[in-house]
């Protein structure tokens, strides 16, 4: 029966559920506001240009009836890029929001398409500071909400992007590595540099590998690549950790790391947790989001954190001691 | 261009506006839940049935990759409803909830299609005091807002439900005399009496002026009808009036007030300001909700807050006063 079931991806959150997600979400927003960070919203409903320059089909997207294409926002950073770009907001600016975004995945029953995002985009200032302000405030907003093992795992989407721009590469060869990347596809790696013989041989086939504890990972990387640009960007991944110190004790690389958005330039990060799939963080550096709405290149930085994700992992930590469901 | 346009009805809230509508939605929400009412979440998208039984053209309708209609909320107390009625929720039980509903106006540009709304349900309790209980926290929540001028103005749904039912009017009818009523148009309703003759004549052509101080027009009203569950209707708001007392000096009546959601049975009431057109709050009794979703009656109050409303009554509140802008 249509009017008692919910559709594909959809859930209701009821009592415990409800109320620690709330509160999960109002810590961390009252928390950025304080830190000076100016409170954003922006709709539900964008035209779907604003997402992506082609139609794409992990968004909800309908027309509305004056037959112009919309999407359910997958996004809000992309937003953000959007108000900036197009409005006489001044920069440099900080801005927080927090609010849902949309995915549409078909194929797994209980999978959740609709997840509460709450973030922040810092705007125009000096990438370096930015950078560090962010990481030291994502890990204070998962203090606040109370969650206790976690992890920071670092890359540099122009370790990738070098590599992809260096090869020259299709559509359809990029998509192919991506994927073999993503996967950790050992034979796929070594067929494509076969294929595609390069300088970045030796270090596509070990790509699989090239993650965990940090030194040791940027150490092997830089035997397997002589390219300026790949080892400038182990060096920015090298100074940063160099500057968070003690207080990142458990911070790894994983050198494999594709990103989130094709927006992203530099230094990425995310944070994970033992048992839940999801990034509790993802962000990073993306000077480029401007761009794409005609607007002058500015540095920016920024992250979301997935309430959704946060809340599973504290309801199992809440569950391991035995706590109430 | 497109991807810095916004679609219709869409808007991006920055700075002050969006801080202070997360402080009024916060705040009124922790009141809620402090109060004893449990949060609860539902989805933003539905199966359209959920919300009516036949396609409603002011709502964002549109077909998922399975075929199955879906609409963007326009209301989250159907949603409620169809939570009591298809799980196991045990009654009597009260829900606190905050989130966006989406409305489509093409017409007017500026107009917002995307609100928030925060409220409450209170199902299952005895009737009297569950109404008693949602107006005074309707009232407290306002407070909490800090919204300074503001109007309780209350009605029945069963004064016009008894009249539309002993007319035993078709659709078309219905709607028309509605409108009527809507606009207080003395000469659509002259004849309509006219060519449906009935014991409400004097009523319904007397109906655009039956608002205002209470005392006065239910007196003027009782004179005008002797059907005894109008009757009783009049009655019933007499003694919730009686009930208030002094709290509520500036309390008026409107009997033409339309329900808002088709799902009203007793007792309504909105808050108005004056130079705001939406009513900050829309509430009141309706017992028929669950019966929607294939489950038994049971009696239900509930109210939705529009923070939308709220910001811009407070704005210009600040704005009268020489506050920032």
């Amino acid at each position: 029966m249509k009017k008692t079931s919910l559709p594909t991806g959809m859930h209701d959150k009821l009592f415990k559920r409800a109320r620690v997600m709330y509160q999960i979400e109002r810590d961390i927003s009252d928390l950025l506001m304080e830190q000076g960070f100016n409170r954003i919203e922006t709709p539900t409903l964008e035209h779907f240009e604003v997402f992506s320059d082609t139609i794409n089909a992990s968004n909800y997207n309908f027309f509305d009836k004056q037959g112009e294409l919309l999407s359910l926002r997958p996004d809000i950073t992309s937003q953000i890029g959007r108000v900036i770009a197009s409005t006489r907001v001044n920069t440099p600016v900080k801005f927080s929001y927090s609010g849902k975004v949309f995915n549409y995945n078909e194929e797994m029953r209980g999978l959740a398409n609709e997840h509460t995002q709450t973030g922040i985009e810092i705007v125009g200032f000096p990438a370096k500071d930015a950078l560090q302000e962010a990481i030291l405030l994502a890990k204070e907003a998962l203090e606040v909400a109370r969650l206790k093992n976690y992890q920071f795992e670092f890359s540099h989407a122009a370790i990738l992007q070098t590599i992809f721009d260096e090869l020259d590469l299709d559509k359809d060869l990029i998509e192919e590595l991506s994927t073999a990347i993503r996967d950790k596809n050992i034979t796929v790696l070594h067929e494509f540099t076969k294929s595609n013989s390069s300088e970045f041989d030796a270090f596509l086939k070990e790509l699989p590998f090239l993650f965990g504890e940090a030194t040791s990972v940027i150490t092997r990387a830089r035997n397997l690549v002589q390219n300026s640009q790949v080892l400038a960007a182990l060096d920015d991944i090298e100074h940063l950790l160099g500057w968070l110190g003690n207080d990142f004790a458990q911070v790894t690389v994983d050198l494999g790391q594709l990103p989130r958005m094709p927006y992203y330039t530099g230094m990425m990060f995310k944070v994970f947790g033992e048992k839940v799939p999801d990034a509790f963080v993802s962000g990073g550096r993306y000077d480029k989001l401007f761009e794409r709405f005609g607007a002058k290149k500015l540095t920016a930085v920024g992250w979301a954190i997935d309430v959704d994700s946060i809340y599973q992992a504290i309801h199992d930590e809440l569950s391991d001691r035995g706590g109430a469901r």
